[in-house]
């Protein structure tokens, strides 16, 4: 078999996450092993660095550097939320061929695979001998062809362990807690949130995801049911909570309930408008009295020290799989995993436009009957992705005996 | 030395933090080992839970159970807000003078210590021997009298790999961030988000604090100047910033350029109210596009898996020295801290009533002089602190020439 000899390049698309940086390292490390591959380079900021030939060798980085960045969260290289159309795209083949490109890597999310498609199909019509792989990557978990995503697993991680230490938070100082999780319209980091529950009282007790209509009644109902039994409430609520109209809740509850708020603009992360929204509706429906609302934000996918060692090797290995695909085998498409007993992988290669632009959403079976939280077979499924979770404990000692009795 | 026969009594107050549950065990296994000491009582949720007798016999625990919950966030016996008054205290005497309590250790911050005062008196009037140590603990490192606060360490790791983390997202996707810090009325939280800054360049540039007045032309200058610069802008703001009146900045910029905002009570924490203001405000006032906010919440305190081991350790001997105290040298007081070069602890026990309800500042050496940023000799304070950091790195990589040139 023969290897295309030529330059790859390398970029890095969308929302950052802990472990996007495992999946470029992994691309640089294996690609620098063929001679074929006479340059590895970077683009600065995904595609907006290609088109301003905005590029740096990574070629002449060194092992340990790349090493150091692999354990960096967020994307070493920049990254754009730019959606390239057809113009775009020929704009960016022709700096490609410019630079005797025969090898790209796009670690992404859908957009990015969908970028790739396109700048593939256009080196097809011009007969351009060019490589396109997509590295798929998103805290989201929403690509559809894979069993989960890298960058799932870390944040996930994070989301369990935040609920975990608020739970225990919440029973020192009890009232109703609600978090609101990133996810946009898919719902598996916010089903992460019941990932580190131990005890059967243990938050969160309620989990309002976006594959179902968020009903504020039923809301307040949920949260009395809970707060009666327990004399406390933890609530998962996705960013991308939806009515019944598909309408995304913040703005149902801006418009009724909570009048004369300042928060216009429907703006799913960066603001902690949605969690206030919904504290602000316990406060006013019920007669609950410590209300507390937080938003997990940037950290979720961007904290330092906080990751999931499963997804961290995964990360590496879709990176290097990408290029043994393209070099190797002289194929294009979007790396994606194969879930084998409990646990492995299986990496392969499916065509772009199987994965290109669309949106995976939690399976039914992973969302109880009411609507308000997960099943065991999310659990399942989730739990091997999180590798170590820390956990927590409680006190085991009997009561003493009152005395005095004057309560 | 006649050891005082009797029984202890254990109890946590304000909010949790990620090692309280260290100083419960250090006095647990401490006052275990005197044989005089008959019983080790924990009482739930803090001065109601012995108001109330609410008491679980702690020498029934087993040792690895209290390990277990040492390495767990939160209060394990529960908390309270409760901020007792003479009267109350007078109740809380009867309670352990019926019980045959002789030691008295309240875990928490300076409300709690005011407390330990009062009780000790009481006793001190009734000539009921009892010895009462407060045991410090706070996230927002505000006590007199010690160099540092247990549970300081551990929030303020917490702080510095989150802003860590976010530089590293805000430089993928540049543009302004905000992110609010706890702390109330004391500025050390909010300048710990410095602590893990590694290039010139690094988030946070800003950094706002309880201790200077808050200006909000000045923050609008302060942004534009740093965006000019590096075209991103990282801002840390303490939840507790006020304006040159001392009012709360909330209210400032509620009432004035952000208008009809929901947002009626002033609430520093639980709520992304401050953070979404200034955001808005930066929006309103600059050209810059992409602004974003985050409230780090109360992951700051309670999230499960990120912790100093020297925080760790601390919390841990100030329980075991708050036992020491009362038992083998029949004192009463608050365990303190002396830092001993670069880096050791003396423990000592100064009077309840130097601590009882009193509040540190960071001191006017740690802070800027243009009041928006910190000193080396804060740093130098505070990097004990946090043990172990994790670090980020960047990629080193030469650029590649341009050969199209289009931009």
């Amino acid at each position: 078999m023969t290897i295309l000899p030529g330059k790859a390049l390398v970029a890095q698309g969308g929302g950052p996450t802990a472990v996007i940086n495992q999946s470029l390292v992994g691309v640089v490390l294996e690609a620098r092993k063929f001679p074929e591959i006479r340059r590895v380079y970077g683009a600065r900021h995904g595609v907006r660095g290609i088109l301003n030939e905005d590029f740096v060798d990574l070629t002449q980085a060194t092992t340990h550097n790349l090493e150091q960045v692999a354990q960096t969260p967020a994307s070493a290289l920049g990254s754009t939320r730019d959606k390239p159309d057809e113009d775009y795209c020929g704009k960016l083949f022709d700096v490609l061929q410019a630079h005797e490109i025969r090898y790209f890597f796009y670690v992404g999310g859908n957009d990015s695979s969908d970028t790739c498609r396109i700048v593939n199909e256009q080196a097809n019509r011009a007969g351009y001998e060019l490589r396109t792989v997509h590295v798929p990557k998103t805290i989201d978990n929403d690509l559809v062809g894979t069993d989960h995503c890298p960058g799932y697993g870390s944040a996930a991680k994070f989301v369990a362990q935040a609920f975990a230490g608020c739970n225990e938070d919440n029973r020192a100082l009890p009232g109703v807690y609600v978090a609101v999780v990133m996810g946009r319209h898919a719902g598996f980091l916010t089903a992460a949130s019941a990932l580190a529950k131990k005890f059967p009282d243990d938050g969160p007790h309620l989990v309002y995801l976006p594959e179902r209509a968020f009903d504020p009644e039923k809301f307040i109902a949920d949260v009395e049911s809970v707060y009666a039994r327990y004399g406390r409430c933890i609530v998962a609520v996705s960013e991308g909570v939806q009515d019944k109209d598909g309408k995304p809740i913040m703005t149902t509850l801006a418009q009724g309930a909570v009048e004369k708020d300042a928060h216009g603009n429907v703006q799913l992360s960066g603001t902690g408008a949605l969690g206030d929204l919904l504290a602000g509706y316990v406060k006013s429906h019920t007669k609950i009295k410590r209300v507390r609302a937080d938003t997990l934000g940037y950290l979720q996918r961007s904290f330092l020290g906080c990751v999931s060692e499963v997804d961290q090797r995964e990360a590496r290995e879709v990176g290097e799989k990408a290029v043994q695909y393209a070099a190797w085998h002289n194929i294009d498409g979007s790396v994606a995993m194969n879930r084998v007993g409990d646990y492995a992988i299986e990496y392969k290669l499916i065509k772009l436009e199987e994965v290109a632009a669309k949106t995976k959403h939690m399976p039914a079976a992973f969302i109880n009957e009411a609507g308000n939280g997960i099943t065991p077979a999310f659990l399942a499924y989730a739990r091997p992705l999180v590798g170590n979770l820390a956990t927590t404990d409680r006190i085991v000692a009997p009561p003493v005996k009152k005395i005095l009795n004057r309560g």
